[in-house]
């Protein structure tokens, strides 16, 4: 299969940020060519931001639906192999289930539908379709997230007993809905971003990286969220303590009006015989304790790494960044999707899928409802 | 008063932690001299303390209450000033009360008591002997938790919303007591420490930084504490929801057995207008986020402190550390006793007293309270 | 103009590491298509290589000469419109002159040429063809870089009085190249490195900040080269004074054996005003001194950034590291290619070019005379 | 000897910076007594000073010699043991010479002396009087500049190739000189320093630390020194190359017009096995890099350090600062006097003496000569 995979985007119209994240992520490793789209809600739009990203106009679609069918009756050596989908929160389901059920193959922004329901619906359509879904949690992408993984997994730092995890924007701090601004406008809507507000768009992703690393499930919360934009329905901060299956136990706050923080997501993970930190935005360092050893700190492409965290594209000091880790998860949904159409199978591979977004949604379930039993312990 | 104070010490013999650091802190500023004390439950074990420190042999006493009243008959120009109390939490309030009613000042180490009960009963002790009681909070010493203050009080910051505080340590990582380490042999035993482990030992201070530097009451927790050291009574872990008084939400993290973790104090205060971040193991800098301006880092001595954090005792860049901010305590309280002496009032003494104590002792009572109740919302 | 640019790759072949780099910055902001290349020594590599990168094999040729006259042939609409040359040194100057002969833009790595001469040559040539040359310094295309230097212009900093830069690997602390390791063999190769070996590798990097950011010209050097590594003839090391044609004075120190290292480039700049730092291992900061305020700390995409420095791909806090510095080079350059080919003019295109080029050969040249001259000031 | 070691303090008059911190400094560790002192030019003044200090009237002095004399006829169990010589440069020498001549013990800022002749004498005084000469080069009383010191001398980091070390202040950026600032005139006054500026004054500093942690000569340098401040004819600024005994190379830079920078003094030593950095403004971290293991961090009275380094106060993540590593240097000095006053001998005592003060000198003669010469290289 000498040729690079073929995407189409939902979503993601010229000026959008997480549509180009996207391509920016699915086109460093040479691997994927985005080959047509529906980016905006009009054709004419659409076409006029397929224009912007070299595009014939033929490709660009004024819907989802008449994208999934167009390329459908294309030849096969010509039409996309996989949707990706970057609009928001409710439009997920719909053309990821219309995608699979056509044919194609999905990448899905997170979190991964609007309702729970409908997420447990789409893994039945995904299961059904035999096709390939993925979700674009990136921070797994990060080589010391891996090597994260990796000592724990080993069991190098012994039994998990704590874990303090933070992810904390300011980005809401004023009311910038109010302002027109596209990016908080949906984010502060039910009926686009679901029952979740800073919960469904970040908390999230501090959910599934503890979960990761740990490789413990997050068996019950007790959240106490915030609402401080003037007039906002859902949640702009959260503070919640966690329970993991082994015993362990946590802290998680998230918050979009933390005034002045970027993009501050943070973990650390206690266990009997070492500990571990990390921080996103310095994301080039696995900070580790021992027992009985001084401070290490791990880099990528530096010493002792293991297997798994050697996932770097550029040597030891040339710093890799968001753009990198989001594109980990690309390359490791390519090689797998190009392991499939050459009839072959991976096991375990690398990058989230629909299990990792029911766990989401779970999540933020389980946080609302217990924040209206005024944070009383609520299982996932 | 041309004369240093001087100090009669109770605990703190040889090999002792905390009763060295409140030597060393005493004497920085040279206005305290120690002429006496108790320093062992053994006459003979306080003489050779007191040998090691210069003290003749007559001021080595075998007991608080030999030494209170002994001191007491010496003349009014020879006799100590005020006890510090640098025992075990247990032996906090009778030393206290007696030195009260026998005319000495005190200082006394924290938690302030035992027991609440005791705490309440011993603010009616000070009251009624007026005499002067500091409690030795020494983190609000530092001048940059100075600053931080001061940009909340002068409004700089605007209206908090949210706090996240952690004060980690890993020192009870394994069994520790088990090897007749003495520190740890007292902190896990609850007729010594009372019935918070490291929640009155170090979460103590996680409550009363908040409270110093917002300004504002912590109103009700949810507290989930942990036992995880192998026959563990009393907490060695906790994760806390946080409400205050002005609607405010936040987290609390503690711990001893956070493996790796040294003295790790640190916190995050973000309001409307500004945000502010401190983290003890590297004191000497105050983060600042700002709506509109770049970040912002006050140092001591450096550019624009607020008057109320110009307290260093050396130039900028020249770092200060835990005894620097522990004598800063010692010299707020001795520049109020020498009003005393004088006969002059001090506005506002800044050093912590037995208010703070009792919001300390009642902090660690929700806690527990709130932890036996599955942490449910506890009020203060 | 509704298409990408075209390129073709010259050296790059599987394996290689800047080759790899130069296809994933110029493939970031999705302007640039790789469409050919003359990868490797042999036609039979070449392809292979091609073939990874999903290359038609009639596109992958077996020499640079081969390349460069069969593209020329090629239907307008179908050639490559630039080559992009990644070879070592001394396969710099040979390929860059034909393709400009033959009505190519080239983009180039840096050190510009093999040799000073050829440089000056070069230059010649394209100024001669008409066609665009851009040396890939990728460090100025770091946000902060440009934030750095827009301060400088602005005069915020006030009149420069020093410079502290270095640029520390240690890589060839051991001695790498008698394993076979190919980066390192051909780096402390004269034939192939020129006179120059961690200066010409990385001391032009540092040189060329230098001047980028200030502004000012590095007028003389004194220079003391080391040669470290067993049977090397080459400088594994470098320790400058550096003095500026407005009176500034600093140093420069680089090296590849600085043990433990990574890619620690990093520089100070020290003005009458305000002062600059910036660390490449940790790019997304630009902390600032002032004569009267706190310390500053800008962030891509934070707050109070000059114009030039906005930008940023991705929102604040979501880390950018080497390949997006790397790939803004590429941008630019694309951008007025862009402009060329559409006969349209830009001012002062922010990429760097022959002119960088040249000062960097110059200042190679002028580190190994004075090194020579035991360490005495020379001209550059 | 069951008591504190009786100081004499000349120089450090209220407002002075260096005798307040030679007064802490002292006092920390409850060795020393301060019993006297000649704080200021007049009898009058240095009175005023004693009495802020608790001193009786009697034993402040007018003039050093009169201190010397007098104190000298008072018994032997009350005159004092040693005196402290806190003073500008030029006075330096003379009460060292006196108070060493009429049987005291000696300590004394550093530069040692105003001029190479005076400190070569001295040594000579010191000599043939029998008495103890402690310099405060405080730095070295870091416990991790200790630990840096014991990991070269153990061999780990392998045969040292080069140091990079700087200090770097911004104190005098503005001409601060001219405004009445006491610490500043005396610095820029060639009568009262010496031929060296900030060569002097911090520029000996950086010197003594690198002599200290490698072990090694710096054997000779090549100095371009700068004069920024208008009017001054001392050097406020200065870039060095530096060689070292054993073939190692580096450079120094030095500044006290490095706008914004508070006390940063910070050096990186490369070995063939290891390599070692250290910050002052962050003292309490001790980064390593090896060959084929993580970053390691040792931290005060954490894991694995050497027995040399294990002279931490307080436990670990308890930060200590600038007045610790400096109450070191009087710790061992005390110790030493200790055992001198019993009768005693110690081997090695761990505190800077004459010999570090003729080495500083001889390196500050060695700046001004080469600088003079256009650095040329000059050897120390």
């Amino acid at each position: 299969m000498n040729r690079k995979l073929r995407m189409g985007m939902i979503g993601g119209g010229t000026g959008s940020f997480i549509g180009d994240v996207h391509r920016k992520a699915a086109s460093i490793d040479g691997m994927i060519e985005l080959v047509c789209g529906a980016f905006s809600s009009t054709a004419e739009k659409s076409i006029q931001s397929g224009k912007d990203l070299f595009l014939p106009k033929n490709r660009c679609y004024g819907s989802y639906e008449e994208m999934i069918l167009k390329e459908k009756e294309l030849p096969e050596d010509e039409r996309m192999d996989f949707v990706s989908i970057v609009t928001p929160n409710h439009m997920h389901f719909p053309p990821a289930k219309m995608a699979l059920e056509n044919g194609f193959h999905v990448v899905c922004d997170k979190p991964m539908t609007l309702t729970l329901e409908e997420a447990i619906e789409l893994e039945k359509i995904i299961e059904k379709s035999g096709k390939l879904f993925a979700l674009t949690h990136n921070y797994p992408g990060s080589p010391m997230v891996k090597q994260a993984k990796a000592l724990v997994d080993n069991g190098d730092i012994g039994t998990i007993r704590k874990v303090v995890v933070q992810y904390l924007q300011g980005w809401l701090s004023t009311d910038l809905e109010t302002t027109g601004q596209k990016q908080a406008a949906w984010r502060v809507d039910p009926k686009r971003s679901g029952i979740g507000g800073a919960l469904g768009d970040i908390g999230t992703h501090a959910e599934n990286l503890v979960e990761y690393i740990t490789g413990l499930k997050i068996t019950e919360i007790a959240a106490d969220l915030g609402r401080f934009g003037k007039g906002r329905v859902l949640d702009d901060d959260g503070n919640l303590l966690l329970r993991l299956e082994n015993g362990a136990k946590g802290t998680m706050s998230f918050s979009q009006i933390a005034l002045g923080e970027e993009n501050n997501l943070a973990i650390k993970v206690y266990g009997t015989k070492g500990s571990l930190e990390w921080q996103q935005e310095n994301p080039n360092q696995l900070i580790t304790h021992w027992l009985e050893e001084p401070v290490k700190i791990y880099t990528p492409n530096g010493n002792k790494l293991h297997p798994a965290a050697q996932i770097s594209r550029i040597p030891a000091g040339h710093p890799e960044g968001y753009l990198e880790a989001f594109a980990t998860v690309y390359k490791n949904f390519s090689n797998h999707l190009i392991a499939e159409l050459k009839g072959e199978k991976i096991d375990n591979p690398d990058y989230p899928t629909a299990k990792d977004g029911i766990r989401g949604m779970k999540f933020i379930y389980a946080a609302v409802e217990s924040d209206k039993n005024n944070a009383t312990w609520t299982k996932i």
